[in-house]
């Protein structure tokens, strides 16, 4: 089996360095040899041992008589779509770690691998190390899936866990991972949930065989998290994570990335740091979780490694050829319990005046912190939070109270809130 | 596609339900059409929907020109190695969730498949519905692996997640789990570690190569487990677990099960009651865990249906053929942390002639615990437990050092000792 590698980043450094130290054991998986015949980067890396392949700076050159898969490890959309959609024409498998071009031009590639009969392995592009892709299409096989719900953006995840452990307040703790190396200098597509929406997609439509857009995907991001909820939460038994989640409904799939309460008795709730986690809830496993390194060089490379040796061995992971949904399902219809910190004015009367909102729209409340400890100034006036658990309530229901709560006199009209995340 | 069942005990019902819930997900998958063509099983159950197959109280039955993979569900060893050894004879694959059946005469089997070139699946052999197997085999197929760490015993996790919950004892435990029917009768298999020596043996077939027979895994069980020591464990941040581990050394492959402490940080101390998990560290993922149902009728049935459908897509995960190793790493030369729970009389000093030996045989303390007001009585002597946790001490000079210990006039000979896990 001759591969061509594109790219010499940090993720091809990964592969270049598994093949070199555990080719025995990846022959041995394989049934024949591996031979790295042709790298090709815009950049040459004289330094970089490339396993006796050919060396070119033109993408182009691995689109060669002597190459059967191309691995695919430049990023980025349109270079990378050209260099897989020519490999493909000329009967080439292709694998990649490109999340951006699948959720961008995945449909395309994976249509024309469907026709071609060749395989497009894209292990490496959801969840770094953890191999979900092949959980959900090989190991859970014989299930009907009902639900995902997956950690899938370490750098979100990072973010989260700083402010939770140490207190450190969002802006802050998006400065230390940029530091550290863990977010970019722009780190919206992180932070907003972008790049997880197009994983949930990817997720999506290998486990429920339904194309959603990464944009058609109802989002919100972490960056109006606050500290001070993350500790009320952790008193009520909960952690607060940046969630992922696919699920079956009666008519459609419901597919949304926001914060989400999840309780500490769940371990999806203690997975912390760039560590990524998908839990996956069906009917025959019941529930399955994985945990693993959501990004860097080896873990990425044992996942791009481990879809070259299933096209050696002839198990693909396409995608089914699935049905289109548009949009998500509307929001309006979802149902769930919240988290509710309102800021209350320091008078009498202001939870009895609260209650009764919530009572009037049939919402009870769970639990509930008050503390007079806790007081804080808005504006020159003290602001007393109360913090309220409501049970499960329609999203429409739970919007039009907070307005009816934020209209209320006693009440500051900075209202937070954070949906609950049920599991199994 | 054409599959025989043979059993209709509760996974064969898992099978059954399954096949007929998922049918169209299970055939997108296969490619083409599945069909249970045959049943045999001892007692009929004619309330049970056979989905149109053929049902004979034959076993033999089976081996028929219309059933192209066997599914073995019938349990214990001698019937089912005759079945499945005449499957393979006449060109058919086998699938079986038999792990007694696989560790006692496994090796042939394998090598009979291997030589007729068929597949021979046993997912749920291992951790119920956990994909442990396609894990190891195709996720992490470029990896080298370093260590495997599971709890693969869902009976024992049980136990001792129900003392260290709720302070229940061992026997009352063990009676519980009977009651639940989590623990057989007999609870000798379990309960002593048998039956995760036998999933250790077969995880260590894949994951390293090397053919190690159940009985020649260093096995410690569970019946000493006391409850004071949970608590202690817990007050130092640690969990205890019942563990299969299997660790690459210089020369060979150490594989064991035992009680161990595992850091309250870790994810897998957290794994309680019939959950089972799996946590593999390679070179390329670095650390991945997996948890889910180690049993039940439909996990164990979903890992089934992953082995029916790998064998229609030709996607065997046969171990390869393996050097034999016949005995474990001799455990004196293992080297590991250790609670030690001494049980010193109430006199001065105790804690001064116990610091000596350990000193006097380079053992240094890292915790203590030595509280007065846990004085108990032993034959009418008061006893004050003094609570330690050691450096990592190689297993010989620890062995020595606790005998020295229990021969000071002032120490009670019950010396209780539990290894400590170090994990990433």
């Amino acid at each position: 089996m001759r591969v061509g590698i594109a790219g010499l980043g940090t993720v091809a450094q990964g592969v270049l360095a598994l093949i070199k130290e555990n080719r025995a054991r990846i022959e041995a998986q394989l049934g024949h040899p591996l031979h790295v015949t042709r790298v090709a980067s815009r950049t040459p890396r004289p330094d970089l041992d490339l396993l006796g392949a050919s060396f070119n700076t033109d993408l182009g050159s691995l689109i060669a008589d002597d190459v059967d898969v191309v691995i695919e490890l430049i990023g980025g959309v349109d270079d990378a779509f050209t260099l897989l959609d020519q490999a493909l024409t000329t009967q080439k498998h292709v694998v990649t770690a490109n999340k951006a071009l699948l959720a961008e031009r995945g449909n395309e590639l994976f249509d024309k691998a469907r026709n071609h009969k060749l395989a497009l392995g894209f292990e490496a592009s959801v969840a770094g190390g953890i191999p979900v892709i092949d959980v959900i299409k090989t190991g859970l096989a014989g299930n009907q899936i009902s639900s995902i719900v997956g950690i899938v953006n370490g750098t979100s995840n990072y973010i989260l866990s700083a402010m939770s452990e140490n207190g450190t307040p969002f802006q802050d703790a998006l400065k230390r991972a940029q530091e550290l190396g863990y977010a970019e200098m722009d780190p919206t597509f992180d932070v907003e949930g972008i790049d997880a929406a197009q994983k949930l997609s990817l997720l999506t439509a290998l486990a429920f065989d339904k194309q959603i857009d990464g944009d058609a995907v109802y989002t919100e991001g972490i960056s109006s998290m606050n500290v001070e909820d993350l500790q009320y939460a952790r008193e009520l038994g909960f952690a607060v994570k940046h969630v992922a989640i696919a699920q079956r409904t009666e008519s459609s799939i419901d597919t949304r990335v926001h914060l989400a309460l999840i309780s500490d008795r769940n371990l999806l709730s203690q997975v912390s740091g760039v560590q990524n986690a998908v839990q996956v809830e069906a009917n025959g496993v019941q529930s399955l979780l994985l945990v693993g390194p959501g990004a860097g060089s080896r873990p990425t490379a044992s996942s791009v490694m481990s879809d070259v040796i299933a096209v050696g061995n002839g198990s693909s992971r396409l995608p089914a050829a699935a049905t289109t949904q548009k949009d998500h399902v509307a929001m309006d219809d979802i149902e769930c319990a919240n988290y509710v910190n309102i800021q209350g004015l320091d008078v009498p009367g202001v939870m009895a005046t609260i209650s009764d909102v919530l009572a009037k729209n049939q919402i009870s409340i769970e639990a509930v912190i008050q503390k007079m400890e806790d007081i804080t100034t808005e504006n020159g006036q003290p602001r007393v939070p109360v913090v309220l658990l409501t049970n499960r309530v329609k999203e429409s229901v739970m919007q039009d109270t907070l307005k009816q709560i934020s209209q209320l006199p006693t009440v500051s009209d900075t209202i937070r809130r954070i949906r609950v995340l049920e599991l199994d």
